[in-house]
C-alpha cells in the first residue's frame, strides 16, 4: 500500500538532451506504477515532473517535490505534493533518504552530493550514461566498500526504470 | 492542482479521547478535500492516518508521514506516502513548514515545539480544547507579536476542519 | 576537557530589561567556567554574547553562535565561533540539542520552540521570571510526563547560572 | 576576532597513511592559527583532532566536532567543543556550510557528499593526492560551472594548509 518513491536527481539548469531524458524518465516512473520524488524546482526536476504529469494527469498524488525553501509556490507547476522544508541545500539529504531508489541525470555538485548520500543510505542508484554532467561518470563504480553492489548505468529512461524495477524486485524477494 | 496539506500534530502515545478525536480529524480532513500530513508514527499520528484512510481508501496518495528515522517501515500502516528524513526530532520542523495549516490534539513537548514552529512559519493553527495535553492551553492565544491573529480553539474535529477551511479560504481570497 | 555549553535563548528583538538580563547571564556563564551557546544573531543572543565577551575577552573560543543562514558574517560582533548551518529555523533544534543546559529569557514563538525541544532532549532548563515574553510562564511547569523534573524559575542571571551549576553537578554525581 | 574554521573530512575508518596524514593536517591547522572543524567521530576525524590537540593542548576551544547523534559523549577524546546535532548524516551539510575551507583526506561516499556540498557552498577545497579513497580523484577538477576555480591537490598536510592560507588570503584581499 505504501507508495514506492523513485527519486530523479539532476541539475536545476537542464537543456536538451538532459531535459528530454528527464521527461521520459518521469513518464516511465509513472507507467511502472511508481511515485516520482524530486527536488521540486526547475531543470531536470521540472522535466521529470512534467513527464510524470503527462502520464499521471491531474491530482494523482504521485509527483512529490521536496523543496529547499519555505514557500510551496517555489515548486514547478507539475508538482502535486509540495513539501517545503526550509532547510536549504540540506533538503537534498531528505530526497536521498526518502527515496526507494534514485535515477541521476547529468547534474553538477548538488547532484553529486545527493548521489553520494543515496549511496550512504543504501539506495539502488542508476545513472544515465553518455550525457554531460557529473553523474554519468559513476556508472559501474562503487563509492566505497560499505556496499557490494555498484552504481548502474543505463542508456535511456526506459532502461533506467527497468533496472530499478529489477533491483527493487530482487530486494523485496530477499526480504 | 497542488494539494493542500493539513497537518495533525499530537502525542505518539494517545488514548481516548485524543485517539478518537484524531481519527475524526483525519477523516474530516479527507472529506473536506484536503491531504493529511503528519509525523507518520503512532498515537495521534496513527489515529489521524487511520481516520483519513477510512475515508480515502487505499492508494489515495493523500496520507503523508514525515518520519524522524531513515526507515519507511517505521510508518504506521495507514500512511500512503512515507518520507523518512533521517533527521530525528528536527523532522517536526518540516511537518510545520510543509503544512498549509495545523490542527493540534493534546500532546506534550514535541507537539508544543511543532505548534511554536507553525506559528513562526505563519501557518493557521487550530487546537482542540478541553482535552488533556499542552496544546489546548493555547486556544485564543498569541505566541508573539509577529502575527495579528491568534491560535483558534475548536471543540471537535468537524469544527476544527471548518475553521481551517474558513481560514484558508480567507487567505486565498486576499491573495 | 570537553566544554560545557550553556545555551541562552530568547527573542532576536530585545529591549531592557531583557537585554540587560541576557548580558548578565552571558557574563555569569563565563564566570562560572562555562561556554556560551546561542543562535548568534541580535537581541537576547547578542546581549548574552556581549556579556560573555566582557568577561572572556578576545579569542576565548567560548562564545558560540549557531546561525540559521549560510553566512558567518550574520553573527553578532561578539561571537567567537560562528557555525552557519544553512538550515533556517531548524537551527533552533541544534541549539537545543548541542547545549548541556538552557537558560531562556523572555522571547516568543522561536524561544518557545527551542524550550520545548530542550525539554524533549532532556536538557535542564531555567527561565527568568517576571519579565515579558513567553518563557517566564513556564517556571515550575512540566511539559509532559517524559521527565520527572520541571522547568526552573530564576529571578536574575546569577541565580539562573547557580541553578544550572547545581543541576549539572547533581547530574554528574548520579552518573 | 571570529575564528577561521578549517574542516577536515574523511572516512570514519582510517588506517595508515590516511590516519597519519590527518594527524599532521590537524596539527598544521592549529600551527597556522586556524580552528579545526570536523565530524567529531573516529578515523580521519579523530586523527585530525588528535593532531590539533597535540599542538593546541587542553581547553583551547579550537577543536570542534559536529556530531550526527544527540550525545556529546560520542565525540572522540580530543574534541574540545562537541556539537551534537541529532540530525544524522545531514550533519555533513553543516560541516561543509560552517567551514571556511575544507581539506579532504581519503574517504568514501560520506566524504564525497561533504566535498560536493562544500563546492555548492563555495568553499575552497584541498584534497590530499595519492592515497586511497575517493577524494584524491578530484584534484584539479571542477564539479560544475558555478565556480571558476577547481579543487586543489596537495601531496601532504603542510602543503594542504599552505594552499588554504593562500586561498583564504586571496579571498580576503579581494573583499
Amino acid at each position: 500500500m505504501m507508495k514506492t518513491l523513485i527519486a530523479v536527481i539532476g541539475s536545476a539548469n537542464a537543456e536538451k538532451p538532459a531535459y528530454d531524458l528527464a521527461f521520459e524518465t518521469g513518464r516511465e516512473i509513472i507507467k511502472a506504477g511508481f511515485t516520482l520524488l524530486c527536488g521540486g524546482l526547475s531543470g531536470v526536476m521540472e522535466a521529470a515532473s512534467k513527464g510524470a504529469y503527462s502520464e499521471a494527469g491531474k491530482d494523482s498524488g504521485r509527483i512529490i517535490g521536496i523543496l529547499p525553501g519555505t514557500n510551496k509556490n517555489d515548486a514547478n507547476p507539475y508538482i502535486d505534493i509540495a513539501v517545503p522544508t526550509g532547510i536549504g541545500y540540506a533538503r537534498n539529504m531528505i530526497v536521498a533518504c526518502a527515496s526507494d531508489a534514485v535515477i541521476a541525470i547529468a547534474g553538477g555538485s548538488g547532484t553529486l552530493s545527493e548521489l553520494a548520500m543515496a549511496w550512504q543510505y543504501g539506495k539502488p542508484i542508476v545513472v544515465i550514461e553518455k550525457i554531460d554532467g557529473v553523474s554519468g561518470l559513476f556508472a559501474g563504480r562503487s563509492l566505497d566498500d560499505r556496499r557490494n553492489d555498484c552504481i548502474q548505468g543505463a542508456s535511456n529512461a526506459k532502461e533506467a526504470v527497468n533496472i530499478i524495477k529489477r533491483l527493487l524486485g530482487k530486494k523485496s524477494s530477499k526480504e
